[in-house]
């Protein structure tokens, strides 16, 4: 058995990103930058008002000063001409600032009547003027490579005048159920037979990550099956499996694929639920292999498969972020694989979050994943632990699983 | 000016959720339980074993007994017959205990030779059976009505034997930005235009949300050209406009909007950046009208649009999730503003979140809110606060932001 860290080191070693393709700017939202983003301008392109006003020379206005509006500067309409001396020029938020005017009086803090203002308050020289470039200048980088972009980021992508981005390609995975007992859901039930679950959870949770499920035939506990599900996933990315991965007699993948170019990295991982876990290629494509207990496919699956998924869509490549808590309730020492513990979460008095297992942890309960919050780590070898004792857990909502 | 908490109530008051629709298990993460969801079929189905080994009666199984291999009981394929005594079955992990058998021997507990098989260390009676209905009993309700679908929860939906799943239609939202001055993206930019940004950063936020974006043509500071289209938003389930909500004489929206059947409920709100903001309906579309500054449209957006987008959608209604930190530089006073402050996040040595807001809070900078992972807030009339202090603050990243 390997360690959870090693295990994804290797796993992550063995990827790399997609290629680019370039997308409408409306279309890229939660994609992930394949190239810097520069400004293809300045903004505010000149000085303008941050407020609505007037725009006027500083030393001109004096509380009860008159001054002749020469002209308006509204947003997007810049007055041709200048502020001279015992001038001003209405002004609106956004509006440029005219050649000549050095300050902002406030629309609240003048009285306006017959072409001319009077300050009933004096301006700042500078004060309420937003410089050329003070949000961004042209050739700036606003956004680096890698970075997945938000519904802000698209704002400041088109305000940086890009119609077009480039981005990675979504990564393109297969998922491949195996098992006699399995059936798709509605479909006739056998005895003994247990409605597939895996591919379509995973199939939701590869989408959330932004990559794209290519959900195959299940195949049945059979070596030919297998083996020609699989060669369906040629072009894919990456090749997701699920069953087939414990210890007894039934474990088919690797026996239906050795043949068919299969090589194997590793396959028995120290983490509960899910140690039969298989890595390694399927004739250059990657391959993972999840066990087929739903509950240990889908922590697997936010264990291992969530930072392959960011690696092959260009973000940076590490594991899942945690946050941090107080325990709430007793739990006993850890033996020597790595837990990750179904849990709620609430907060305590003093707003801090309490991280709270389920009482029962057979990874069969899939209700009880669907119901948690967190998957609370202990690491192989912790100590008992007391209810308030610190503990470190994955936050399910923000992984969008 | 009325308060935040407020102008949320009366906003969430006036919004009721979209009508259910029938959507395939396969597309249905994301979207919102418009029926609480009852489990179709028992899981496990009978009595099944949660390890790989040997069916047995514990009474038999002494150390060094010898029991005769009747037979296997893989998952998927029960054993036909039962256990007697000094008989075993072969069995896998989710396969069916066979009538007569009350233990499972683990098989790295066992040897086994020449169709017998002989216990290493003694079973104990019940132990490694998973029950039928462990997970779930038929009838069971499993997810209510108003549950946002996560993978988890599609993989018990399809464990439950469900191929269809009704949810709350996704609310249409049409979108129109407004100025003179703003122009598409890559577009020709006159003398003192700026690009577009508002419809594109709402659109993201609005898809990210749930919801279903329309993107209007952009209409110029012109009664006429508001007014047309606004029209085309007849059938969406919200109007949101930006721009011309500020206090200058450039304010169309509701001028525009009036004669056409536009009734206003309110129109300015205690909140920094972000004051002007219109809400009322027109025609009974509800219309929500967000300031034309792209710092303040996401912020409104963040804390009006979001929960008004849930509650359509037939989610809880009521405030974004907050979190707690702490304060990373000294703060003055507050005014009677709630101020939603753009900063960054870290851990100080202790774990803790540390919530650092930027120098320059200016309105118009948009690659600040790009760069800020966090919107903090500070209540009206909040006094001088120190690093350090206990802060709460909405992270933007957990919303899709």
């Amino acid at each position: 058995m390997i360690a959870v860290s090693e295990a994804l080191e290797r796993i992550l070693g063995n990827l790399t990103p997609t290629g680019a393709e370039t997308v409408a700017l409306s279309e890229a939202a939660g994609r992930v930058l394949a190239r810097p983003l520069e400004a293809r301008l300045t903004q505010p392109p000149t000085d303008v008002s941050a407020m609505d006003g007037y725009a006027l020379r500083a030393e001109d206005a004096a509380v009860g000063a008159r001054l002749r509006v020469v002209g308006a500067s509204p947003a997007g309409h810049p007055f041709e001409g200048g502020v001279g001396p015992g001038e001003a020029v209405r002004i609106f938020t956004g509006g440029a600032l005219p050649p000549g005017a050095d300050a902002i009086l406030l629309q609240e803090d003048a009285t306006a009547e017959d072409g001319h203002v009077t300050p009933t308050e004096a301006p700042r020289r500078g004060r309420w003027i937003r410089r050329a470039g003070l949000d961004f200048s042209a050739g700036d980088t606003l956004l680096p490579a890698g970075r997945r972009l938000t519904a802000r980021d698209i704002g400041l992508a088109a305000a940086a005048n890009h119609p077009w981005l480039t981005v990675h390609r979504r990564p393109r995975v297969a998922i491949l159920a195996t098992g006699d007992e399995i059936v798709l859901p509605g479909e006739a039930l056998p005895p003994g037979g247990i409605v597939s679950s895996n591919a379509h959870a995973l199939a939701a949770l590869i989408r959330a990550a932004g990559a794209e499920p290519l959900v195959l035939p299940i195949a049945g506990d059979d070596r030919e099956a297998i083996a020609a599900a699989a060669g369906a996933a040629a072009g894919c990315d990456l090749i997701v499996t699920t069953g087939g991965a414990s210890v007894g007699e039934h474990d088919l993948v690797q026996a239906a694929l050795g043949p068919h170019g299969f090589s194997l990295d590793f396959w028995k991982i120290a983490i509960r639920p899910g140690k039969p876990l298989i890595w390694g290629g399927l004739r250059g494509t990657p391959l993972l292999g999840l066990p087929g207990n739903p509950v240990s496919a889908v922590v697997c699956a936010v264990v291992f498969l969530i930072p392959a998924l960011r690696r092959l869509s260009g973000l940076a490549a590490g594991p899942v972020e945690t946050r941090h808590g107080l325990l709430g309730r007793a739990l006993e020492a850890n033996d020597r694989r790595q837990d990750y513990i179904r849990a709620t979460l609430s907060r305590d008095g003093e707003g801090r979050v309490v991280v709270t297992p389920f009482p029962m942890q057979d990874s069969s309960m899939l209700a009880t994943l669907a119901r948690a919050e967190a998957l609370m780590i202990r690491t192989p070898h912790a100590p008992a632990a007391e209810a308030g004792t610190p503990v470190e857990f994955v936050e399910l909502s923000s992984l969008g699983v």
